[in-house]
């Protein structure tokens, strides 16, 4: 079983869709690539920070998919990371109601020492300083590493997330952001250019619109799979990069060929992700579901015309 | 050579886009339908109205394409449509700046003889009664009619036009127009209450994120090309039309798996459209671009996952 170190929030979430509004549930980047991770039976590790409001059960819930917990700091009297939403109508655009930072203010990320030599290393979204501070404490260089931004550190860290960007092999961005970083309408382009900035891999996701996959002058494209209705798409995003990850830990193959695979295993898991509120459908998603979503992402793309 | 017979405006188009302005340029959706489709040695024939203003050359040029010309109306003394539009700087949004329907306001289309007994049906964008009367003048039903329309002929046709969608085989639409038809948001429920209507088949057009083919509980994806840019997407939505539509008539296969190659044709052939002003790139696109951009879309959605 190789190693998946996984670094971001640990947090609770407050969503209001059209079909509903939760409570504080579980949520944060690392909960759910983590969850879309464990699908593939790797050795992870998630490296986060929460308060004593933490309920313990969310800890062993990470901890029974079999999610190493040493590196989640616990701040007892601290208060846990809290993010509000609410979706507008098309469940593509949402206002944030509430951002609560608490701990993650103070955020020092510690890798365990058996977690040191971890082969893929996932840096979900954080201050740029934060993911460059994990990078700093592995010794040998991973063999795959991933990160995921937003547009809030283009905005307030761009000098920080320029210089961890040149670390990764594999950047993943939404469209929106990619133009931000790049000045660049057309997505190509924008590939083109942050690719230019050290990253072998971009991944550009377009929520209902799939992800696109650049490298070199090849580009794949994985659809996201067409449902009669999206439930909340909390963390679609982050199930995408547990899915792509988790696969690539499992088959420790990071040939461009096996990256495409990753891309079509990251777009099922966040196929699963947004049927229910914040962790639900990935809490309980069997193997065979995510093979039958598999043969339906086959079905939505695959076809055979003979060219003469 | 199986026929094909394409009703739809011949136009005179004035387009605006970031990288440039035209004059009065050759556009109307038979066109692009036309001339995407002679890629495909079809038997050919356009169904449509211009005015004496009509230039002869761009008739001439049509029929350099093997596209049959009786069913064009020539009104010496009359205008052709003329549409001016300016396309903002994301290209996916424009303005419509002019719309002279001139003869288009007494259309009355005439199939000719020869082409009755045609094999395919394509239904260009037109009022509903004018696609209703092209149906009504064929004694033998095609083995497949196609019809696409817009919004405009929602707000001010809709019984027309739910009357002449019932008796088609494929409704072409775009995502918007699909969502305002049904009052569905979820492009899956869009699509299944469309076809309730009567169509076997419904393909809904997202532009530069891709198409979508539903067909009972099956659904086909078709990304368009990421392009590096994109010059002009006037008549792009037609030209995936008229792939589609020509690839079927040369094929003469109604099967679903044939569909979803056509798919893939009307795909490669807007993808074409998009890359200069009007029909500039139709007109000068060779076989073996086609075939080579035919591998690019198998390099952009093959994948090669295997289950267990």
């Amino acid at each position: 079983m190789s190693k998946l170190v996984i670094v971001g929030t640990v947090a609770f979430d407050a969503i209001e869709t059209p079909f509903g509004k939760t409570d504080k549930i579980l949520g944060g980047a690392a909960t759910f690539i983590g969850l879309a991770a464990s699908q593939f039976n790797v050795d992870g590790a998630i490296i986060s920070i929460v308060g004593g409001d933490f309920p313990k059960e969310y800890i062993q819930l990470l901890e029974d998919k079999g999610m190493n917990v040493e590196g989640l700091e616990i701040v007892e009297d601290g208060k846990t990371f809290f993010w509000s939403g609410k979706y507008h109508n098309d469940m593509n655009t949402r206002d944030t109601l509430i951002t609560e930072l608490n701990v993650l203010e103070h955020f020092n990320p510690v890798i365990p020492e058996a977690y040191k030599n971890t082969e893929v290393l996932m840096l979900g979204n954080l201050h740029p300083l934060v993911q460059q501070a994990v990078i700093d404490q592995i010794p040998t260089r991973p063999k795959l590493v991933v990160l995921d931004t937003m547009n809030f550190w283009m905005d307030n860290a761009l000098d920080d997330l320029l210089k961890v960007i040149a670390k990764v092999d594999v950047v993943t961005i939404n469209d929106e952001e990619a133009r931000q970083l790049t000045g660049e309408y057309s997505l190509v382009m924008a590939a083109n250019k942050i690719r230019e900035m050290g990253p072998e891999y971009v991944v550009i996701k377009k929520g209902e619109n799939g992800a696109l996959l650049f490298h070199k002058e090849e580009v794949f494209f994985a659809p996201a799979l067409p449902l009669k209705e999206v439930f909340d798409p909390t963390g679609a995003g982050d199930s995408f990069a547990g899915g792509f990850t988790g696969y690539l830990a499992k088959t420790r193959d990071y040939s461009y060929k096996n990256i495409k695979n990753a891309v079509i295993y990251g777009s099922v898991l966040a196929s699963f992700c947004v049927e229910k509120f914040g962790t639900e459908r990935l809490l309980n998603v069997s193997r065979k579901e995510i093979q039958q979503r598999l043969l339906q992402f086959k079905s939505l793309t695959q076809f055979d015309i003979k060219i003469n």
